[in-house]
């Protein structure tokens, strides 16, 4: 793993790491590295959206914070190769990748104490605005070594932030991990995002992942002025879209113009507001993922109004 | 290029058209085919992003809509191969594919008498739920096709929507259509957005393709209850990463639910509602993309309140 530094930005089309013509009993002892990796993880899970720009990133970002919150042992691993967020929005843009040992050491983010084992692309970049314009199999690649060559450690969870879509990202996510327990499914309401929304459930289904729930994000806003809710992006269609295929809803958020500042503050939401009526309805959501009902931000309750 | 029928969805990791394993003969008549195909095309334009969800795709079937509205011959093409988003947005979803002397022809959509041709990857799904779970190479091969065997004829414009990021489906355009004239590049106006968008500006710098400009989306909300702005997304952002990155800027859209709701009634905004102020400003932003002054709904300027 070799940091870039080809002045704007890199273009390969080349023969991958895990490449044919590499020696069988190299293969052999990635694969046992990989499988030891995964082995010291509790729960795997892949957060999803067949849409861009619905949210994924800050709902992966807060679920890993509200875990840590929480006493879990938690990584965030950003396997957005093209559009890496998960730095910006931990405030670890300016970071960069330190080895130990032959591992390379994830970034740690410290939340009540806790610290969060973060790695991402984006730790790899001279410069935030390089473009990575590489081809599926050298990002299958990269991923393999995000997974085997990161010293990961003990952890309680490991939250994977996945690009949009169905393709080579995700599903070398699948590919390589034995036991990912499962997808989180980001969607907004409006029925243009459900469409393809409904094709990540589908992926789920022919890789046989569980879908942990669908959450629906920027689902509807209190005019900050008068009150008054608006469906900027229609609202309901994440919770109808569950139930017609079947599949666990885990809850609404509302759009919140708070959240999009804390992300660009580089602050994550729910470690900075965690009282608000947002956070008190995201806590719920993580604790159906986490299988509990405890709470973070105990104490407000029944207070979804939006 | 065949109608996928293999039940939920179709995973290939294989060897696309173009392996090497071909006849060189075959390559070069592909080659040949192609730049025939693109010689008859006047203009052809890439609409991309780094991020998901910002509008992309209602930018571009609401560009090839203008630009028809105006009276010019346009092609459609949807390279989104995992969530292709123009044939919902045309109310085209229930469309299929059909051939003629070899060639494949383009799905028609008439606006005020004329004809847009449209070829999206939706056409080739039996049902739409179904994920195209490809890797990169197969994906370049189905681009080819769209390129070389869809008899799009003699066009003014051909509208090239792009999956957001820098990966496999825009750089298969770049490397595949000698004389792109440029990209327009879509964005957000927040941080979070910018630092993906930033990537595309270098993405096109690399493949020393022309920035015709960027629009800032999503600019602001009008309450409909009370008249008062919002800035959702924040604002102004598009407009100065812009001036820092010395591109152009094609204008603001404020975020308006009637174009979310246009979408989900697969009637495409500009057509449908061409005297709003959204429809004006959007109307102008075409204008400077084609290069000149002329407006599709006169009479009504300097309305840009939000």
């Amino acid at each position: 793993m070799t940091k870039q530094n080809s002045g704007h930005c890199s273009v390969q089309d080349g023969v991958p790491n895990s490449s044919p013509h590499r020696e069988a009993g190299e293969e052999l002892l990635d694969k046992q590295q990989l499988q030891e990796r995964m082995s010291l993880i509790g729960r795997k899970i892949l957060v999803m959206s067949g849409k861009g720009g619905v949210g994924k990133s800050t709902v992966a970002v807060n679920l890993a914070v509200t875990l840590a919150m929480h006493g879990h042992r938690v990584g965030l691993l950003d396997v957005d190769i093209h559009g890496p967020s998960v730095p910006k929005l931990l405030g670890l843009g300016r970071e960069t990748i330190h080895t130990s040992d032959g591992a390379v050491l994830p970034v740690e983010y410290t939340v009540d104490g806790h610290n969060i084992h973060v790695m991402s692309i984006g730790f790899l970049l001279e410069n935030p605005d390089n473009a990575v314009i590489w081809r599926g199999p050298v990002k299958m690649g990269a991923i393999k070594q995000f997974l085997k060559d990161v010293s990961w450690g003990a952890l309680d969870y490991l939250i994977i932030d996945s690009p949009p879509g169905t393709g080579d990202e995700p599903l070398s996510v699948c590919q390589l991990i034995n036991g990912l327990d499962g997808a989180v499914i980001v969607t907004t309401p409006q029925e243009l995002a459900l469409v393809d929304v409904r094709k990540s459930v589908t992926f789920c289904r022919q890789l046989r992942l569980p879908v942990l729930g669908v959450i629906e994000n920027m689902s509807g806003l209190l005019c900050p002025h008068c009150g008054e809710r608006i469906d900027v992006f229609s609202s309901g269609g994440g919770e109808k879209m569950a139930g017609d295929m079947g599949v666990p809803f885990l809850g609404r958020i509302p759009i919140d113009p708070e959240i999009v500042k804390s992300g660009d503050e580089e602050r994550p939401y729910m470690y900075y507001y965690p009282k608000t009526v947002t956070a008190q309805r995201f806590d719920k959501i993580v604790d159906r993922i986490a299988g509990n009902e405890s709470s973070v931000a105990s104490g407000v309750k029944n207070k979804n109004t939006v």
